[in-house]
């Protein structure tokens, strides 16, 4: 059995963890030998940045070993597990024996904040991109990025692209074809695709620096080393 | 306030709700009026297709008259949510006052099987687009459909479509842009698009029936007048 996890916290946004889980639960049933599981501390309601709460299928001392770790992003929340010591040593050990560590938007951050991504390309939400060179990676404008056992996805929804990009290194071209229809995955945004060139993303960084700056109140060293560009 | 609401029940399919429920949740942030609830009998958790269980921020009981209601599809849970007379009961009183009632993928099945749907075009997961006649309505093969205050999407993924769609009826086009930015949807499916001209519809109607035959075992009579082309 190899076990693709996906972590929880608090105030993480739901689509960057529901997207993935979506189309990798659907892998299982072309090949069972994969399993997604949802990892949590306990598997009582964690809060999401939506309304709805959600709940782990298992603990992370039930599953310590999977083959695949994601970790899902979000804002204040997120840049606030940046320096919660308990939940990067959870993810130092489950993603020391994975042969997957990945994430989608500001999850990087924390696979940073964990240390792991010294050296490596790695992308995030389009907003913090240049916060991925804090932690000692190279930050790169693409949909996902694969470098060695990382696979790192943009911003929110890329992780279904990236998680169909997954399916197909793992069980080939036609799984992931079926996996794409199986949850009709035809897009079609009504203002069409994002007009990069009129994007401003300077501009953003004052909303970033308050995310931070809210976020990691309590840990004014790590605030320090982060905030600013 | 307005009221956005989401449905839960047993086995849905999780994308069909967390994509809109992150598109409309985003809404909030530019127009406060606005705000999303998830709906359940109780807030115990609340299984889903995937190993992720959910919690809903609030009861039927809490929330009689929301401005907006959507339901989410799937599998066998959904066929046999069109014969939870509990259910279709909550769904038709949620729905009489709502000024949008929605669904993604085979939602709109059960809109149909609590009698909303009649001469109305609506749409539905694509290999299931052919019940939607069982119910009076007339199938359509787009990635959303509006008739009267009946706003239904194809399968899983196009719900954040549909969503995008409605924030900019609700918002105005920049809104709708500055959420489409939130959650960097700027598509890019590794394969493409679906290619529909190669997808045989037909050849998967004996497992939407087998999904009948098992939701609905107990149900002999409502199976047979949906079972079959």
């Amino acid at each position: 059995m190899k076990d693709i996890a996906f972590v929880l916290y608090p105030g993480f946004t739901v689509l960057d963890l529901v997207g993935p889980l979506q189309v990798l639960s659907a892998l299982s049933a072309f090949d069972p030998e994969y399993r997604t599981v949802v990892l949590g501390e306990d598997k009582a309601p964690v809060p999401t940045d939506t309304p709805l709460g959600v709940t782990a299928s298992h603990t992370f001392d039930e599953v310590p070993a999977p083959h695949a770790v994601f970790l899902p992003g979000g804002g204040v929340p997120t840049m606030t597990a940046l320096a919660d010591e308990k939940l990067l040593g959870r993810v130092r050990s489950t993603a020391e024996h994975a042969e997957i560590v990945g994430s989608v938007c500001t999850g990087s951050l924390i696979l940073g904040a964990a240390g792991l991504l010294h050296g490596r390309r790695a992308t995030t939400h389009w907003m913090c991109r240049d916060l991925l060179a804090k932690f000692g990676a190279t930050p790169v404008a693409e949909r996902w990025v694969r470098d060695g056992k990382f696979l790192t996805g943009a911003g929110v929804s890329a992780g279904i692209d990236l998680a169909l990009h997954l399916v197909q290194e793992l069980a080939g071209e036609d799984v992931a074809r079926q996996v794409q229809l199986i949850i009709e995955y035809d897009p079609q945004p009504p203002l069409g695709g994002i007009e990069w060139a009129g994007v401003d993303i300077a501009a953003r960084r004052p909303l970033v620096d308050n995310w931070l700056r809210t976020g990691l109140a309590g840990h004014p060293k790590l605030l320090a080393e982060l905030i600013g560009s």
